[in-house]
């Protein structure tokens, strides 16, 4: 959990999306200076609503020094990144500086990646925190997101895939399934839950499970040993556009481990199609 | 395994595809008597090699006595088959005087209906054999199938791949799995194994993953408690295309437990695209 004195300033190293933006704006309601650091390219122009430096992918020794002069002590990192175009990518001073580190983050696989640069900001003395610390606001609840509660039938189906996305993650393998009348429909993998719930939704277009009437259940969690200060899962207005779509009655996520970006929309969506939102704890 | 007097005739209740010719052919060599009842729009004509009875879907007084009088007291029940168009369905005496089993059949998922499918032969002194036991040489046998072995980074995706299919299989979810440089990209659920390897094939070209070489693994193995005398899983040609088409350098398969549709031709694919396919043993 967030530590940080509240009165030092909260770095926001700011991908794509709209988290960089609500993150700022809780840490200020809170009383707390932020400053943010925008990739060009990623960041929304939004952010300029705060105090902030823009970068280029590269442009380690920049980024450093504004998160240093604006007395940052603690770094989110946070929002939706391609992977850069090696034309767009300007190595400053500071990266040339940093070049062997940097090539290592280059090497293995994803996980190695976030779990190298958290260690690159922590030898700069940044601590790094999730935005689950830095905006405990942003994160699901135990209960009801909303005002829906599964049916029994969607509680059962919540069950079982809770069942199932336990095992995938002790084995380190995707972090969703779709479980309708306690049957198995799609199990997430390197695909991603979008993906996952458009075959759910092709599924049972053909099967003779659509019956007119919303049944089953999104189980989303995290995962073992998943680093949820980089890699934390998020679920937004596409999630439940794409869950209503797959016919489902409600999305079950794991409690205090699964982001909510544009949480008002989300509710409002889930409203309309009458889909229920439920925070779960999984042990 | 099977018992069978080699002088009793063998039942084939055939459904598409080239598996009750193939079960025909070997249990004759083995000099055994067979009588296929054939299931039409479904069965192939080349079923008419041999002795056999044309059936329309609800005839079953007059499968019951096409294999009563041809002396069959085993059955195989094999090939695929489509959902029967209501139309087609022609419900003779047989079938009246065993509506309520066969109400049954209809009622609950599709495990309920494969084991009242075999309670009801077995009701009427038909004993229910797979095709394994029928046919021993169409299951896939422990070490090489074909020419190739996987290298020991596909067997390193094969033993990955195993934990997760295995882990799976308790919960009662799929049975396949696709394994790239130890990484789980795509695991099958309700979509069948075909759909995952398309979507193994789609993850792999975005990905930074595809280098040109062959790389990582489809594991397929049966589900525990699955009754593989009438729902074994199958691997044929196609799947051989399309795991070659997602750049898999491996296909694993559960010895004894997994069949093997056209063998020569699965062999004659994998050897031209370079894909090792094993039989492993799962416990």
């Amino acid at each position: 959990m967030a530590s940080g004195g509240t009165h030092s300033t909260l770095g926001i190293l700011a991908g794509g999306g709209n988290f960089p933006v609500t993150i700022a704006e809780l840490a200020k309601r809170r009383g707390r200076s932020v400053h943010i650091v925008g990739i060009q390219g990623e960041a929304d122009p939004a952010i300029e609503r705060f105090p902030h430096t823009w970068i280029a992918w590269g442009e380690v020794g920049k980024l450093l020094d504004a998160l240093n002069r604006a007395g940052a002590d603690e770094l989110v990192i946070i929002g939706g990144v391609k992977r850069p175009d090696l034309k767009s990518v300007r190595l400053d001073m500071g990266a040339i500086r940093n070049l062997p580190l940097l090539i290592s983050l280059t090497v293995g696989g994803d996980d190695t990646v976030l779990k190298n640069v958290v260690r690159f900001f922590e030898a700069k003395g940044l601590r790094v925190i999730g935005a689950h610390d830095a905006a405990p606001e942003l994160v699901v609840p135990a209960g009801p997101v909303g005002n829906l509660v599964p049916s029994e039938d969607a509680r059962r189906d919540i069950a079982r895939g809770i069942e199932v996305v336990k095992a995938l993650g002790k084995l380190d393998v995707g972090q969703a399934a779709v479980v309708v009348r306690e049957h198995v429909l799609a199990v997430e993998a390197a695909e991603g839950t979008d993906r996952m719930l458009e075959r759910a939704s092709e599924l049972r277009q053909w099967g003779e499970r659509a019956r007119g009437r919303r049944e089953g259940a999104l189980v989303k969690t995290s995962k073992i040993g998943q680093d949820l200060r980089v890699d934390m899962p998020v679920i937004g207005p596409r999630t439940v556009e794409r869950a209503a779509a797959a016919g489902l009655a409600a999305i079950a996520l794991e409690a205090g481990r699964v982001l909510v970006a544009d949480r008002a929309e989300v509710e409002r969506l889930a409203q309309e199609a009458g889909l229920a939102i439920f925070g779960v704890t999984v042990d």
